[in-house]
Protein backbone atom coordinates (compact mmCIF):
# COMPACT_ATOMS: atom_id res chain seq x y z
CA UNK A 1 0.00 0.00 0.00
CA UNK A 2 1.38 3.44 -1.14
CA UNK A 3 -0.02 6.96 -0.50
CA UNK A 4 0.79 10.76 -0.96
CA UNK A 5 0.60 12.90 1.65
CA UNK A 6 0.97 16.80 1.90
CA UNK A 7 2.19 17.81 5.21
CA UNK A 8 3.05 20.64 7.12
CA UNK A 9 6.04 21.31 10.14
CA UNK A 10 7.42 23.75 11.95
CA UNK A 11 11.54 23.39 11.62
CA UNK A 12 12.43 24.53 14.60
CA UNK A 13 13.28 21.54 17.23
CA UNK A 14 14.11 19.24 14.20
CA UNK A 15 17.53 18.74 12.80
CA UNK A 16 16.04 18.73 9.49
CA UNK A 17 14.02 16.48 7.76
CA UNK A 18 15.77 13.57 6.85
CA UNK A 19 16.54 10.82 9.30
CA UNK A 20 19.81 10.90 11.48
CA UNK A 21 20.76 8.30 14.22
CA UNK A 22 20.16 9.74 17.51
CA UNK A 23 18.90 13.14 16.17
CA UNK A 24 14.87 14.49 16.16
CA UNK A 25 14.10 15.16 12.50
CA UNK A 26 10.96 14.88 10.58
CA UNK A 27 11.18 11.83 8.56
CA UNK A 28 12.15 10.11 11.78
CA UNK A 29 9.23 11.29 13.69
CA UNK A 30 6.87 10.15 10.51
CA UNK A 31 8.00 6.71 10.31
CA UNK A 32 7.84 5.83 14.16
CA UNK A 33 4.02 7.45 14.42
CA UNK A 34 3.27 6.42 11.80
CA UNK A 35 4.13 2.69 12.29
CA UNK A 36 2.29 2.79 15.40
CA UNK A 37 -0.76 4.10 13.68
CA UNK A 38 -0.46 1.56 10.97
CA UNK A 39 0.56 -1.27 13.44
CA UNK A 40 3.58 -2.33 11.03
CA UNK A 41 6.58 -0.85 9.85
CA UNK A 42 6.50 2.12 7.46
CA UNK A 43 8.85 4.18 4.82
CA UNK A 44 8.29 7.61 4.57
CA UNK A 45 9.78 8.96 1.48
CA UNK A 46 10.19 13.10 0.99
CA UNK A 47 10.12 15.46 -1.90
CA UNK A 48 13.29 17.17 -0.49
CA UNK A 49 15.36 17.54 2.05
CA UNK A 50 15.55 20.81 4.53
CA UNK A 51 17.98 21.90 7.03
CA UNK A 52 17.70 21.93 10.57
CA UNK A 53 15.41 25.20 11.55
CA UNK A 54 13.49 25.36 7.94
CA UNK A 55 9.45 24.94 8.07
CA UNK A 56 7.10 23.35 5.23
CA UNK A 57 3.68 25.13 4.92
CA UNK A 58 3.61 22.19 1.88
CA UNK A 59 5.83 19.22 2.01
CA UNK A 60 5.17 15.70 0.13
CA UNK A 61 6.01 12.89 0.94
CA UNK A 62 4.83 8.81 0.38
CA UNK A 63 4.34 6.02 3.12
CA UNK A 64 4.43 2.60 2.09
CA UNK A 65 3.21 -0.10 4.68
CA UNK A 66 1.52 -3.43 4.70
CA UNK A 67 -0.12 -2.68 8.12
CA UNK A 68 -3.84 -1.66 8.56
CA UNK A 69 -5.86 -0.52 5.52
CA UNK A 70 -6.79 3.09 6.75
CA UNK A 71 -8.62 4.97 3.93
CA UNK A 72 -6.88 8.14 2.57
CA UNK A 73 -9.52 10.36 3.25
CA UNK A 74 -8.92 9.23 7.28
CA UNK A 75 -5.56 9.10 7.49
CA UNK A 76 -4.98 13.38 8.26
CA UNK A 77 -7.49 12.63 11.13
CA UNK A 78 -6.31 9.49 12.29
CA UNK A 79 -2.58 9.75 12.43
CA UNK A 80 -2.90 13.54 14.49
CA UNK A 81 -2.71 11.41 17.85
CA UNK A 82 0.42 9.53 16.73
CA UNK A 83 1.87 12.90 15.15
CA UNK A 84 4.37 15.21 17.48
CA UNK A 85 2.46 18.56 17.32
CA UNK A 86 5.01 20.01 15.32
CA UNK A 87 3.56 18.04 11.79
CA UNK A 88 0.92 17.43 10.63
CA UNK A 89 -0.39 15.39 8.00
CA UNK A 90 -3.33 17.54 6.14
CA UNK A 91 -3.78 15.83 2.80
CA UNK A 92 -4.18 12.14 1.58
CA UNK A 93 -4.34 10.02 -1.66
CA UNK A 94 -3.53 6.76 -2.98
CA UNK A 95 -0.19 6.29 -4.99
CA UNK A 96 1.52 4.61 -7.85
CA UNK A 97 3.77 2.11 -6.26
CA UNK A 98 6.70 3.22 -8.52
CA UNK A 99 6.08 7.22 -7.44
CA UNK A 100 8.46 8.76 -5.97
CA UNK A 101 8.26 12.43 -4.46
CA UNK A 102 11.79 13.78 -5.57
CA UNK A 103 11.66 12.40 -8.79
CA UNK A 104 8.02 13.19 -9.83
CA UNK A 105 8.36 16.71 -8.60
CA UNK A 106 8.44 18.96 -11.21
CA UNK A 107 8.92 21.98 -8.99
CA UNK A 108 8.85 24.11 -5.68
CA UNK A 109 8.33 26.98 -4.30
CA UNK A 110 9.94 28.74 -1.12
CA UNK A 111 9.29 31.42 0.36
CA UNK A 112 11.65 33.38 2.85
CA UNK A 113 10.53 36.14 5.55
CA UNK A 114 12.40 39.11 6.57
CA UNK A 115 11.52 40.70 9.76
CA UNK A 116 13.44 44.12 8.69
CA UNK A 117 12.19 46.19 12.12
CA UNK A 118 14.92 47.31 14.87
CA UNK A 119 12.47 45.56 17.77
CA UNK A 120 12.66 41.85 17.78
CA UNK A 121 9.30 39.92 17.25
CA UNK A 122 8.60 37.28 20.41
CA UNK A 123 6.01 35.83 17.89
CA UNK A 124 8.36 35.41 15.01
CA UNK A 125 11.30 33.87 17.00
CA UNK A 126 12.78 31.08 14.77
CA UNK A 127 10.28 32.01 12.02
CA UNK A 128 12.07 35.04 10.23
CA UNK A 129 15.09 36.53 9.83
CA UNK A 130 15.20 39.32 11.98
CA UNK A 131 17.52 42.22 10.21
CA UNK A 132 17.27 45.57 12.38
CA UNK A 133 18.79 47.29 9.44
CA UNK A 134 16.04 49.29 7.50
CA UNK A 135 15.60 48.61 3.85
CA UNK A 136 14.29 51.33 2.59
CA UNK A 137 12.45 51.43 -0.50
CA UNK A 138 15.29 52.09 -2.66
CA UNK A 139 17.25 49.18 -0.78
CA UNK A 140 13.69 46.86 -2.16
CA UNK A 141 14.14 48.28 -5.41
CA UNK A 142 17.20 47.18 -5.85
CA UNK A 143 16.61 43.88 -4.76
CA UNK A 144 13.60 43.36 -7.38
CA UNK A 145 16.09 44.50 -9.65
CA UNK A 146 18.60 42.28 -9.04
CA UNK A 147 16.00 39.47 -9.01
CA UNK A 148 15.17 40.01 -12.78
CA UNK A 149 19.14 38.60 -13.23
CA UNK A 150 18.53 35.82 -11.20
CA UNK A 151 14.97 34.34 -13.14
CA UNK A 152 16.06 32.23 -15.87
CA UNK A 153 17.96 29.21 -16.58
CA UNK A 154 21.50 29.72 -15.65
CA UNK A 155 24.16 27.99 -13.64
CA UNK A 156 23.50 28.81 -10.34
CA UNK A 157 27.18 27.10 -8.89
CA UNK A 158 27.75 30.16 -7.40
CA UNK A 159 24.70 30.04 -4.96
CA UNK A 160 25.26 26.60 -3.83
CA UNK A 161 27.04 25.91 -0.91
CA UNK A 162 30.57 24.21 -1.22
CA UNK A 163 30.97 20.55 -0.36
CA UNK A 164 28.06 19.87 -2.16
CA UNK A 165 28.57 16.69 -4.53
CA UNK A 166 26.12 17.95 -7.82
CA UNK A 167 27.57 18.24 -10.67
CA UNK A 168 25.01 19.86 -12.61
CA UNK A 169 24.15 23.36 -11.16
CA UNK A 170 21.34 24.36 -14.33
CA UNK A 171 18.20 25.40 -12.71
CA UNK A 172 15.52 27.43 -14.02
CA UNK A 173 14.10 29.78 -11.82
CA UNK A 174 10.53 30.91 -13.02
CA UNK A 175 9.58 33.43 -10.55
CA UNK A 176 11.45 35.73 -7.96
CA UNK A 177 9.26 37.86 -6.40
CA UNK A 178 10.49 40.38 -3.54
CA UNK A 179 7.91 42.62 -1.79
CA UNK A 180 7.07 44.03 1.83
CA UNK A 181 4.23 43.89 3.93
CA UNK A 182 4.45 45.81 7.09
CA UNK A 183 7.53 44.99 8.96
CA UNK A 184 7.77 41.98 6.93
CA UNK A 185 9.51 41.38 3.22
CA UNK A 186 9.00 38.41 1.67
CA UNK A 187 11.25 36.97 -0.71
CA UNK A 188 9.17 33.90 -2.90
CA UNK A 189 11.39 31.95 -5.68
CA UNK A 190 9.88 29.26 -7.49
CA UNK A 191 12.47 26.82 -9.67
CA UNK A 192 11.93 23.32 -11.02
CA UNK A 193 14.61 22.36 -9.00
CA UNK A 194 17.25 24.28 -5.81
CA UNK A 195 20.80 23.54 -4.99
CA UNK A 196 21.81 23.11 -1.99
CA UNK A 197 21.65 26.27 0.42
CA UNK A 198 20.17 28.17 -2.97
CA UNK A 199 17.19 30.01 -1.31
CA UNK A 200 19.50 31.08 1.40
CA UNK A 201 22.60 32.09 -0.60
CA UNK A 202 20.20 34.28 -2.88
CA UNK A 203 18.26 36.07 0.30
CA UNK A 204 21.41 36.57 1.60
CA UNK A 205 23.07 38.28 -2.13
CA UNK A 206 19.63 40.35 -2.18
CA UNK A 207 19.92 41.62 1.13
CA UNK A 208 23.93 42.75 0.48
CA UNK A 209 22.40 44.15 -2.29
CA UNK A 210 19.76 46.26 -0.55
CA UNK A 211 22.44 47.91 1.87
CA UNK A 212 25.09 48.80 -1.12
CA UNK A 213 27.39 46.03 -0.18
CA UNK A 214 27.14 44.61 -3.59
CA UNK A 215 25.28 46.28 -7.30
CA UNK A 216 22.01 44.88 -9.07
CA UNK A 217 24.07 44.72 -12.17
CA UNK A 218 26.69 42.48 -10.42
CA UNK A 219 24.49 39.45 -10.31
CA UNK A 220 25.51 38.51 -14.22
CA UNK A 221 28.76 38.64 -13.15
CA UNK A 222 27.98 36.37 -9.71
CA UNK A 223 26.03 33.69 -11.75
CA UNK A 224 29.07 33.81 -14.56
CA UNK A 225 31.69 33.62 -12.39
CA UNK A 226 30.71 29.78 -11.03
CA UNK A 227 32.00 30.60 -7.78
CA UNK A 228 30.28 30.62 -4.32
CA UNK A 229 32.76 33.25 -2.99
CA UNK A 230 31.62 36.10 -5.89
CA UNK A 231 27.54 35.99 -3.78
CA UNK A 232 26.79 37.15 -0.64
CA UNK A 233 25.77 35.72 3.11
CA UNK A 234 23.71 32.95 3.38
CA UNK A 235 20.63 33.97 4.93
CA UNK A 236 19.77 31.91 8.57
CA UNK A 237 17.66 29.08 7.94
CA UNK A 238 14.58 30.51 10.07
CA UNK A 239 12.80 32.62 7.78
CA UNK A 240 12.80 29.50 5.13
CA UNK A 241 9.36 28.06 4.22
CA UNK A 242 8.85 25.15 1.32
CA UNK A 243 5.71 26.42 0.37
CA UNK A 244 4.69 24.37 -2.86
CA UNK A 245 5.52 21.50 -4.77
CA UNK A 246 5.07 21.47 -8.14
CA UNK A 247 3.78 17.55 -10.27
CA UNK B 1 13.79 57.58 37.32
CA UNK B 2 10.51 56.29 35.99
CA UNK B 3 9.81 54.90 32.44
CA UNK B 4 6.58 53.87 31.09
CA UNK B 5 7.02 50.81 28.28
CA UNK B 6 4.96 48.90 25.93
CA UNK B 7 6.36 45.33 25.72
CA UNK B 8 4.67 42.40 23.32
CA UNK B 9 5.30 38.84 24.86
CA UNK B 10 4.96 35.07 23.71
CA UNK B 11 2.89 33.27 26.82
CA UNK B 12 3.94 29.88 25.80
CA UNK B 13 6.85 29.44 27.99
CA UNK B 14 5.79 32.21 30.79
CA UNK B 15 3.71 30.89 34.00
CA UNK B 16 2.00 33.72 33.32
CA UNK B 17 2.97 37.49 34.20
CA UNK B 18 2.97 37.93 37.49
CA UNK B 19 6.36 36.93 39.41
CA UNK B 20 5.94 33.83 41.58
CA UNK B 21 9.03 32.22 43.34
CA UNK B 22 10.76 29.66 41.49
CA UNK B 23 8.40 29.91 38.10
CA UNK B 24 9.28 31.76 34.65
CA UNK B 25 7.35 34.26 34.95
CA UNK B 26 7.10 37.42 32.59
CA UNK B 27 7.39 40.34 35.32
CA UNK B 28 10.74 37.93 36.83
CA UNK B 29 12.14 37.88 34.13
CA UNK B 30 12.03 41.92 33.21
CA UNK B 31 12.98 42.28 36.81
CA UNK B 32 16.22 40.54 36.75
CA UNK B 33 17.44 41.81 32.74
CA UNK B 34 16.35 45.19 33.27
CA UNK B 35 18.42 45.11 36.71
CA UNK B 36 21.56 43.71 34.72
CA UNK B 37 20.59 46.51 32.18
CA UNK B 38 20.43 49.81 34.29
CA UNK B 39 22.79 48.09 36.85
CA UNK B 40 20.77 48.44 39.90
CA UNK B 41 17.18 47.45 41.49
CA UNK B 42 14.64 47.89 39.05
CA UNK B 43 11.02 47.70 39.90
CA UNK B 44 8.67 46.14 37.44
CA UNK B 45 4.81 47.07 37.25
CA UNK B 46 2.13 45.39 35.02
CA UNK B 47 -0.98 46.61 33.69
CA UNK B 48 -2.45 43.09 34.37
CA UNK B 49 -1.98 39.66 35.07
CA UNK B 50 -2.22 37.51 32.25
CA UNK B 51 -2.39 33.59 32.69
CA UNK B 52 -0.02 30.86 32.15
CA UNK B 53 0.17 30.79 28.13
CA UNK B 54 -1.65 33.97 27.71
CA UNK B 55 0.36 36.08 24.69
CA UNK B 56 0.49 40.28 24.66
CA UNK B 57 0.71 42.20 21.20
CA UNK B 58 0.93 45.02 23.54
CA UNK B 59 1.51 45.15 27.29
CA UNK B 60 2.13 48.03 29.49
CA UNK B 61 4.35 48.42 31.93
CA UNK B 62 6.44 51.08 34.55
CA UNK B 63 9.68 50.40 34.80
CA UNK B 64 11.32 52.61 38.25
CA UNK B 65 15.07 52.24 38.66
CA UNK B 66 17.68 54.39 40.46
CA UNK B 67 20.34 53.20 37.66
CA UNK B 68 21.84 54.23 34.95
CA UNK B 69 19.98 57.43 32.97
CA UNK B 70 18.89 55.58 29.92
CA UNK B 71 17.09 57.89 27.22
CA UNK B 72 13.95 56.35 26.80
CA UNK B 73 14.51 56.46 23.15
CA UNK B 74 17.56 54.01 23.55
CA UNK B 75 16.17 51.33 25.72
CA UNK B 76 13.88 49.29 23.70
CA UNK B 77 17.32 48.39 21.48
CA UNK B 78 19.55 48.46 24.50
CA UNK B 79 17.55 46.36 26.43
CA UNK B 80 17.10 43.48 23.70
CA UNK B 81 20.26 41.66 24.30
CA UNK B 82 19.37 41.80 28.19
CA UNK B 83 15.83 40.23 27.73
CA UNK B 84 14.87 36.58 26.58
CA UNK B 85 13.99 36.47 22.59
CA UNK B 86 10.47 35.74 23.74
CA UNK B 87 9.67 39.38 25.40
CA UNK B 88 10.41 42.81 23.41
CA UNK B 89 9.85 46.23 24.34
CA UNK B 90 8.98 47.78 21.11
CA UNK B 91 8.09 51.81 22.87
CA UNK B 92 9.44 53.91 26.07
CA UNK B 93 8.85 56.81 27.56
CA UNK B 94 9.34 59.08 31.25
CA UNK B 95 6.53 58.81 33.00
CA UNK B 96 5.08 60.57 36.40
CA UNK B 97 6.13 59.03 39.71
CA UNK B 98 2.52 59.22 40.33
CA UNK B 99 1.36 56.79 37.18
CA UNK B 100 0.01 53.59 37.83
CA UNK B 101 -0.25 51.20 34.35
CA UNK B 102 -3.30 49.18 35.95
CA UNK B 103 -4.91 52.10 37.98
CA UNK B 104 -4.73 54.46 35.17
CA UNK B 105 -5.76 51.91 32.30
CA UNK B 106 -9.08 52.95 30.64
CA UNK B 107 -9.79 50.12 29.23
CA UNK B 108 -8.39 47.17 27.38
CA UNK B 109 -8.77 45.04 24.22
CA UNK B 110 -8.27 41.52 23.76
CA UNK B 111 -8.36 39.04 20.87
CA UNK B 112 -8.99 35.62 20.80
CA UNK B 113 -8.29 33.33 18.04
CA UNK B 114 -9.50 29.68 17.35
CA UNK B 115 -8.82 27.51 14.82
CA UNK B 116 -11.52 26.02 13.51
CA UNK B 117 -10.00 23.36 11.20
CA UNK B 118 -9.85 19.12 11.05
CA UNK B 119 -5.94 19.43 10.58
CA UNK B 120 -3.57 20.51 13.89
CA UNK B 121 -1.66 23.65 12.49
CA UNK B 122 1.85 23.15 13.53
CA UNK B 123 2.41 26.58 13.02
CA UNK B 124 -0.09 27.45 15.76
CA UNK B 125 0.57 25.12 18.09
CA UNK B 126 0.32 27.23 22.08
CA UNK B 127 -1.23 30.32 19.43
CA UNK B 128 -4.92 29.49 18.79
CA UNK B 129 -7.45 27.58 20.27
CA UNK B 130 -7.76 24.37 17.65
CA UNK B 131 -11.46 23.46 17.51
CA UNK B 132 -11.79 20.96 14.59
CA UNK B 133 -15.67 20.69 14.83
CA UNK B 134 -16.46 22.86 12.21
CA UNK B 135 -18.73 26.27 12.68
CA UNK B 136 -20.61 26.83 10.22
CA UNK B 137 -21.83 30.32 9.21
CA UNK B 138 -25.41 30.05 10.83
CA UNK B 139 -23.03 29.18 13.98
CA UNK B 140 -21.38 32.55 13.35
CA UNK B 141 -24.05 34.27 13.05
CA UNK B 142 -25.19 32.61 16.19
CA UNK B 143 -22.27 33.80 18.19
CA UNK B 144 -22.60 37.33 16.65
CA UNK B 145 -26.46 37.57 17.97
CA UNK B 146 -25.58 35.99 21.41
CA UNK B 147 -22.60 38.43 21.52
CA UNK B 148 -25.04 41.51 21.02
CA UNK B 149 -26.15 40.70 24.29
CA UNK B 150 -22.87 40.98 26.08
CA UNK B 151 -21.97 44.51 24.89
CA UNK B 152 -22.88 47.22 27.87
CA UNK B 153 -22.84 47.47 31.08
CA UNK B 154 -23.44 44.11 32.99
CA UNK B 155 -22.82 42.62 36.18
CA UNK B 156 -20.55 39.94 34.68
CA UNK B 157 -20.23 37.42 37.26
CA UNK B 158 -21.28 34.51 35.31
CA UNK B 159 -18.39 34.84 33.38
CA UNK B 160 -15.65 35.18 35.90
CA UNK B 161 -14.66 32.16 37.48
CA UNK B 162 -15.30 30.97 41.02
CA UNK B 163 -12.69 31.58 44.08
CA UNK B 164 -12.55 35.24 43.00
CA UNK B 165 -12.77 37.81 45.27
CA UNK B 166 -13.82 40.58 43.30
CA UNK B 167 -17.24 42.03 44.96
CA UNK B 168 -17.89 44.59 42.23
CA UNK B 169 -18.11 42.14 39.25
CA UNK B 170 -20.00 45.25 37.02
CA UNK B 171 -18.06 45.98 33.84
CA UNK B 172 -18.74 47.64 30.36
CA UNK B 173 -17.93 45.68 27.41
CA UNK B 174 -17.79 48.79 24.82
CA UNK B 175 -17.38 45.73 21.53
CA UNK B 176 -17.48 42.06 21.14
CA UNK B 177 -16.74 41.66 17.53
CA UNK B 178 -16.34 37.68 15.99
CA UNK B 179 -15.36 37.58 12.24
CA UNK B 180 -13.68 34.67 10.65
CA UNK B 181 -11.04 34.68 8.56
CA UNK B 182 -10.03 31.54 6.48
CA UNK B 183 -9.49 28.39 9.06
CA UNK B 184 -9.16 31.21 12.09
CA UNK B 185 -12.06 32.77 13.97
CA UNK B 186 -11.37 35.67 16.18
CA UNK B 187 -13.25 37.20 18.55
CA UNK B 188 -12.26 40.63 20.07
CA UNK B 189 -12.98 42.48 23.23
CA UNK B 190 -13.28 45.91 24.34
CA UNK B 191 -14.44 46.72 28.21
CA UNK B 192 -13.43 49.48 30.50
CA UNK B 193 -12.02 46.44 32.59
CA UNK B 194 -12.10 42.05 33.39
CA UNK B 195 -12.79 40.01 35.44
CA UNK B 196 -10.44 36.47 36.20
CA UNK B 197 -11.20 34.47 32.95
CA UNK B 198 -13.78 36.63 31.57
CA UNK B 199 -12.83 36.41 27.63
CA UNK B 200 -12.24 33.02 28.25
CA UNK B 201 -15.29 32.34 29.49
CA UNK B 202 -17.10 34.32 26.78
CA UNK B 203 -15.72 32.79 24.01
CA UNK B 204 -16.26 29.26 25.65
CA UNK B 205 -20.10 30.30 26.01
CA UNK B 206 -20.04 31.13 22.15
CA UNK B 207 -18.67 28.13 20.89
CA UNK B 208 -21.16 26.40 23.06
CA UNK B 209 -23.56 28.73 21.76
CA UNK B 210 -22.36 28.17 18.02
CA UNK B 211 -22.98 24.27 18.48
CA UNK B 212 -26.29 24.60 19.74
CA UNK B 213 -25.43 23.70 23.22
CA UNK B 214 -27.26 26.93 24.07
CA UNK B 215 -29.04 29.83 22.13
CA UNK B 216 -28.38 33.46 21.45
CA UNK B 217 -31.34 34.10 23.42
CA UNK B 218 -30.07 32.45 26.47
CA UNK B 219 -27.85 35.23 27.12
CA UNK B 220 -29.57 37.90 29.10
CA UNK B 221 -30.71 35.12 31.37
CA UNK B 222 -27.27 33.98 31.75
CA UNK B 223 -26.40 37.05 32.82
CA UNK B 224 -29.11 38.08 35.20
CA UNK B 225 -28.27 34.44 37.33
CA UNK B 226 -24.94 35.88 38.70
CA UNK B 227 -24.43 32.28 38.47
CA UNK B 228 -20.58 30.96 36.77
CA UNK B 229 -22.24 27.56 36.07
CA UNK B 230 -24.99 29.03 34.17
CA UNK B 231 -22.43 29.63 31.30
CA UNK B 232 -20.32 27.69 29.14
CA UNK B 233 -17.00 25.82 29.34
CA UNK B 234 -13.60 28.21 29.54
CA UNK B 235 -11.70 28.48 26.08
CA UNK B 236 -7.89 27.39 27.33
CA UNK B 237 -5.24 30.12 27.57
CA UNK B 238 -3.43 29.70 24.85
CA UNK B 239 -5.83 31.68 21.79
CA UNK B 240 -5.75 34.58 24.47
CA UNK B 241 -3.93 37.75 23.18
CA UNK B 242 -3.79 41.44 24.77
CA UNK B 243 -3.79 43.06 22.37
CA UNK B 244 -4.42 47.06 23.81
CA UNK B 245 -4.53 49.06 26.74
CA UNK B 246 -6.54 52.16 26.53
CA UNK B 247 -5.19 55.46 28.69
Amino acid sequence: MKYFAKIKYSGRRFHGFQAQKGLRTVQGELTSSLSSLFGAPVQVTGCSRTDAGVHAIEFCITIETDGADIPPDKLPMASQQFLPEDISIFYTERCDPGFHPRYAARGKEYVYKILNESARDPFLVGYAWHLPRKIDDNGLLRMKRAAEHIVGKHDFTSFMSEGSRITDAVRTVTSLDVSRDGGIIKVTVSADGFLYNMVRIIVGTLTDIAFGRMEPEDMPHILDSKDRASAGTTAPPDGLYLNRVFY
